[in-house]
């Protein structure tokens, strides 16, 4: 397999930077192809602006970010760092999104790839030849998988389905459903580190040896079972139908079960 | 009334940017005073590193981000972006967060921000005397009110309880639990223009007049009426207790009702 791993802390010598070295050492050793988006290290331009399309900036047209995206994705005149990143993901089986969790989502410097590379005509607006909109379990970036690592400084009662940070599928809703589900990617159940603040040396080796397990069971891991919006599940104003989670609100009612 | 209006969008001749016009103008009428942060127009630096803390960049320690911003803020030495934005803050009774719903969550630029400016000392690991974590309804902006103000191109059906996007007040929970209440201010509810891809200028007015009500209503308006961290409600874990919301899981439970 090939695997993009997508790394977002400013501090190499951190708990997750070894994480990191661990984990490539394991997907090394266990015969994968990677490759690193290190989007620190990269200085990687986190705000989406006119300049990502080639657009001269003087006078220039009124800004309507998706159409300036796919014109510019269609064109080939993304700016080269965005063209790179696609480069990559279209090479990816897996793509893992690794960070510290910020205010319950990723650091600005990942928001910002994810709102750069996954341009409208290959994260959103995909079209089928009836017309309809590829996403939600189909898209641009089907048949790929998404795994998210993430560090948590609250322990994990704190997480679970009645703590209070809200359970940590459902903060990751977002991201794991309409983010990965949403562009076709099939997100893996997420890797997360808690107490990631109180880690002593101990502490990191088990959590590095815990993840080296997940990445070892990579290839046959079944993916989060959310529902696909073409199976029939929603209705026309894209609402679940009566009959699936009967009498129930709330985000896991999008996973099939 | 002091409201701070934070705004993240790329353009301003957008349905966003002038909602924002007509809507500072109403809040003008009404006698309140307001600060705007405009953050593409401020070139707001979204990604927090080592430059933020006055850390000398050459031979500079390992960066462990909660303590360097502590240290920083304590001292006065933080960058002067970070502390413009920290008293404009200070001078609020209302936050305002302005922008458009890119991958279920705010742009890049804002969620630095938030990032940024939510220091350890201000926006978390705030201490009691008794040496308790104040948090969820209390910190160090309580007493302040917070509103989501965000335009998405679905429908609304796909946002309510059983939608395939999830409920938007969910979706939004990281941004409205995860980080207004557990700074301590009091989210409102959001304020969400759907169908924005295809306003014409009819639907701009209307949705105008609409958001118009909602500032005219502002001093008067009932948060979201989340559980505090403080009032019993959460065991020693921080899970709920079972007497509360008896049963159910999900990120509702964290609702008084």
């Amino acid at each position: 397999m090939n695997i993009l791993w997508v790394f977002a802390h400013p501090e190499q010598r951190s708990l997750n930077g070894s994480l990191m070295t661990d984990a490539l050492r394991t997907l090394g050793g266990l015969g994968h192809a990677y490759e690193v988006s290190d989007l620190y290290a990269m200085k990687w331009k986190a705000v989406l602006d006119a300049d990502d399309f080639g657009t001269p900036p003087a006078g220039r047209e009124r800004l309507f970010v998706g159409a300036a995206q796919e014109r510019a994705y269609t064109r080939g005149e993304l700016s080269a760092d965005i063209r790179g990143e696609i480069e990559k993901l279209a090479r990816a089986d897996v793509v893992v999104l690794h960070f510290p969790l910020w205010w319950f989502g990723p650091p600005a410097i990942l928001k910002g790839w994810f709102d750069r590379v996954l341009v409208q005509g290959l994260g959103f607006g995909v079209k089928a030849p009836d017309g309809r909109t590829r996403r939600y379990g189909d898209g641009g970036l089907a048949g790929k998988r998404a795994l998210v690592v993430t560090s948590v400084g609250a322990r994990l009662s704190g997480f679970g389905p009645r703590g209070i940070h809200g359970h940590v599928d459902e903060v990751l809703f977002p991201l794991l459903h309409g983010t990965f589900w949403y562009t076709g990617m099939a997100p893996l159940a997420p890797f997360v580190v808690y107490g990631a603040d109180r880690h002593d040396t101990a502490d990191g080796a088990r959590t590095s040896a815990a993840l080296g397990e997940r990445l070892r069971a990579l290839p046959d891991e079944e993916p989060l079972a959310y529902r696909t919006e073409a199976g029939g599940a929603y209705d026309g104003d894209l609402v679940l139908r009566p009959d699936r989670a009967p009498g129930r609100t709330g985000l896991q009612v999008h996973l099939r079960r």
